[in-house]
């Protein structure tokens, strides 16, 4: 029984939900505790003072009351302290209020509350955030963060503001004045608190979760930002047949979306079915956690990756490492396919009228550790064709590998080639190359100048497969990837180079803001002259307010005819999971008005060594160009 | 005759305007040259490349075209290329073109043209900015800013879009496209561009005046941009009864604004004053330039500090030096008021038939080298009241000149006393307190707390003069400001630092954007308990799309029932030097659109060590929190 405040990200799943309770009035902490676990709950979350305990520093009844201002730390036992509990703040502080004595004496009392939570060690304390006027509980919050303490702030929040009369409200907080439209939106508090407070990382998530949901655009905004617990009030729950405490579908769906970003529970409010005791929530949220279904395909793949920061491989500069190739060759989707467009395209090329006679030459353009001479050798077969395939490759410890499949498996129809396929001075002309350097980005791994660099031995009519690859982006929110670009620190790099590089990133604590659209197409072959220098411009409706931290890349290819390969969420090749999204972060978040246009422009640039990209927005603000002349990434040539 | 290119701010002004003559077409650049130098100009503007020589770089009929792509730098001695000539870039180029042929061959020229302009050693190099699409300019220009070259760029734009018609397009260039509203605002260009350059600094402004001058806001927010030349085509000129070439009144005051900034001229089209010759365009000009009045007062004194970032002074923690006391002790302003308030003080405070018994006790807090002293006893002569006065100063240099003026004018009336006045143990209570303690900013210097120090040897109706003081703030967009913070470099200071830290600055290349509201305000005598510190939130309405780079810090202080001093510009004290303003940076510009609101909160804090300033917005979009718990600034008590 222990919360867990680190996105500890592991291999496994949890085994058990992680839910707490939420207690307003705690007349023994040690007994609520107790009862608490009991009912199989994993923390509380309590107040740090207890209401008798009001007092006042500028003006007020309360102003010089004497003694402890709560109850003393040896009520626990330190370890419980830190892993147990919660901290709520009093609901009568008032940071904001426009009333100075008010103001004043909710200063002290925040900070006196803030430091002893530090003092206990609690591991999150509750901030209620409940209107849009929060810029001095902003302030107050980041300096204390500034300071030696190391808990978490946890902001409680309602997902839509109504809920606030339900949730906030019912403690004892009157602070709703009369709200401009926009300023209703919970988002929108939050996204002022978390800007003013500089992104600190140690801000969180307390989500109140309505008893009507909101539209999917809105609950999917909450799903890029730092969720870490999501407070679900007793009356938000149905009772079913049986008397039990149920929600409603589109609840559990949302439940089930929050597991996901490991989020945890908190059960809040009175017992609705007293027969069955306070118990019975908790064992309904642990219920729909083991219903989750297990892992599979590319979720199991990237258990542990999600939002972790990679940077592009460089294949063509760096050789690539064994245990490398051996993720990629499992990947179950990806040889099928080609092995079908090989198929196709020996059928295609050869009549059954010519096939006893004709033999297809195939190379294989960076044949790695063998999968595409397999796949190439499987669709010959299939198709009943003749072959003759080269396999090309220019890592020596790779051609290691492919000069013992030759004599194990191959045979004669394989010829291994030791070099780079740009130098290479081939002995006949192909009919058809097979190559697999695609990366996240599409030509982000340099596809397009290798298969330029093979021109000189391709037949005139020679298939390429992959004929086609486009990339393509959508931008994007996430809290998270932008602290955690913002915190990359290297040695003799300036903080700026880390905005100035794409990252493979599995997606994870992200909003996509809008669908991706196209950017850079490349086509093979591709006879001289040749440039692979793109410029693009791209636009994108906003329909909901948000903030902008960056863009999700991805790519489609067509291998040959209808056989395609995507990571591109709407054409995804379902299973596939050797490419991550590529993010592209930007220097500065941008905030988006619902109803606003992004225009991203997005070049590739290339000299005789280099290849990079260059990116800016000019609406629906101008930014500065990011990696200008390829001063912080370039991929090499 | 040479053309100057740095800010070269210097004590005293330029004997002559500084005018140059923009030519399309030079059969022969020497000769060309020396009729400019005939004619009284300082400089020509002329294309790079001659049009005959233009070529294409990826298709078109001049892509394979022989021999040299202009003429050849012998025509002129290197020192002329470099002092007299400012290169034009040729019409045609146009690397925004939706056409990817015209793109890149654009690119090519562009490219080909800044690299010879730079082999030239041109000091500057002329780019025609024609439309909204200039994204892929900007990176153009970036990329090659952050080569070896060390020429400036001008971005030559019209002032109002409708120029463009006569003015570049005169020129050949045709990208005229169909613009919506927002983006036939030619400063909104400018923005983007220099917005994507991220504000390089060799960035300039050559801005093509029009012959209808729109309204005064936009010339205002071009006052506050880079301006390095203004071109005055020789149609917007009117003739006078004599037949010579003459400016409209509108004309002559816009000019005399642009003389102010050190920005140079351009004669641009054919002379219609053929008779007079194209000499009689320059000659006007400096006959304006001329007749500017002489510098005086403040402007006499701040010449050379011209948006020139200087700390603020901490006398209380730093001991001034007596050239500063100097300074300040020459203002014609200053001390007149004071005699003024203590005149006034003294009568109300003791009446006619108690002049002959009562002696009133004036303790100068902060005397300095004693002008206070010397302003009171005048004021008390002329107001034939008897006085008493304690010269109270704390830094021991000051002392030294305060017993002497005891010694050789002040005599008995006259105690010196060496101690800080928040530890003086006085030997008897104040009737009168007179203090020099305000900053920039008011209360910035710290007068606040020293007052407080001195409340305890104060009569219960003790006369404050100051009795009461209030900063004021209005936002304001400046790139030479914006430029000069990010340019600060400090060993062992975050380049954040320089952005959480206040500036005293003479206010010069800037445009501020509302009108100032007050922000904290201090009262005295301000019996205990005492609380200095403030938070307050300021809302601006902004009524013409510009940026935000900080805020401009005035004050005002009464002294004495009507006597006042004030930096704020609509009740400034005309002819007072001892305060320029006080400069809040923001550390990223924001964008603002007409109609929009800036909302800014400013906290002043305090700790029994320091006290430093706070600040962040949230409109119209929220921003980091600068200077947490005064991390980068604080002022020592």
């Amino acid at each position: 029984m222990v919360v867990h405040f680190l996105n500890q990200s592991t291999m496994a799943r949890q085994q058990h939900v992680s839910c707490g309770r939420d207690l307003i009035c705690i007349p023994d902490i040690s007994n609520s505790l107790q009862m608490a676990t009991y009912s199989g709950f994993d923390f509380i979350a309590m107040p740090i003072v207890h209401p008798r305990f009001k007092r006042e520093y500028i003006e007020g009844k309360a102003k010089d009351r004497k003694g402890a201002f709560t109850r003393p730390d040896l009520i626990l036992p330190s370890q419980d302290w830190s892993s147990l509990v919660v901290g709520k703040l009093s609901t009568w502080i008032q940071v904001d209020s426009p009333d100075e004595v008010v103001r004043k004496n909710s200063e002290g009392a925040l900070m006196e509350e803030l430091l002893y939570g530090s003092h206990l060690s609690l591991p999150a304390i509750m901030v209620p955030l409940t209107g849009p006027k929060c810029v001095n509980l902003s302030r107050c919050l980041l300096s204390h963060l500034q300071g030696h303490s190391n808990h978490q702030v946890w902001i409680h929040i309602p997902m839509v503001a109504e809920t606030c009369a339900e949730g906030i409200i019912e403690n004892g907080n009157k602070t709703v004045e009369g709200w401009e439209d926009e300023e209703s939106d919970s988002w929108r508090w939050w996204s002022t608190l978390r800007t003013v407070c500089n992104h600190n990382k140690r801000l969180g998530i307390a989500l109140e979760i309505p008893a009507d949901l909101p539209a999917p655009d809105v609950i999917d905004r909450w799903l890029g930002e730092p969720v870490k617990c999501a407070i679900l009030n007793t009356n938000v729950f149905l009772t079913n047949k049986k008397g039990f405490p149920v929600l409603s579908k589109a609840h559990q769906s949302l439940v089930m979306k929050l597991f996901k970003l490991d989020v945890q529970m908190m059960i809040a409010g009175t017992n609705h079915h007293p027969d069955k005791g306070i118990k019975a929530y908790q064992q309904y949220l642990d219920h729909l956690y083991q219903s989750q279904p297990p892992l599979s395909g590319v979720d199991a793949f990237a258990k542990g990756y999600e939002d972790y920061l990679q940077c592009p491989l460089q294949p063509l500069s760096d050789n690539l490492e064994s245990q490398t190739y051996e993720i990629f060759e499992k990947d179950p989707v990806k040889y099928t396919r080609y092995q079908e467009a090989v198929y196709k395209a020996l059928l295609d090329r050869v009549s059954d009228s010519e096939k006893e006679t004709r033999v297809t030459v195939i190379m294989v353009l960076g044949a790695g550790r063998g999968p595409l001479v397999t796949a190439s050798l499987k669709a010959a077969e299939q198709a009943e064709r003749d072959v003759k395939i080269y396999a090309v490759e220019k890592n020596p410890n790779a051609v290691v590998t492919l000069y013992s499949l030759k004599e194990e498996k191959w045979g004669d129809k394989v010829t291994v080639v030791k070099t780079d396929m740009r130098e290479w001075a081939a002995p006949q002309k192909a009919d058809i190359i097979v190559s697999e350097l695609l990366g996240s980005f599409g030509d982000n791994e340099l596809s397009p100048e290798c298969l330029d660099g093979a021109q000189k031995f391709l037949k005139d009519d020679c298939i390429s497969i992959p004929c086609k690859y486009t990339s393509h982006l959508s931008p994007l929110m996430s809290h998270k990837l932008y602290n955690e670009v913002r915190l990359c620190k290297e040695r003799d790099k300036s903080p700026e180079a880390h905005f100035e590089t794409p990252y493979v990133v599995r997606l994870h604590n992200v909003t996509i803001l809008a669908e991706s659209q196209p950017v850079f197409t490349f086509t093979h072959p591709n006879p001289p002259p040749t440039d692979n220098s793109r410029y693009k411009s791209l636009a994108f409706n906003i329909e909901i307010e948000s903030e902008l931290h960056g863009f999700a890349g991805y790519f489609d290819t067509v291998l040959y005819g209808d056989i395609m390969l995507s990571t591109e969420p709407r054409t995804y090749s379902d299973g596939m999971f050797s490419w991550f999204p590529l993010f592209f972060p930007l220097k500065e978040p941008v905030h988006l008005l619902a109803g606003s246009k992004i225009v991203v422009h997005f070049w590739r640039n290339c000299t005789t060594r280099n290849i990079w990209y260059e990116w800016c927005l000019t609406e629906p603000v101008a930014t500065p160009l990011q990696n200008i002349n390829g001063r912080s990434y370039t991929i090499g040539l």
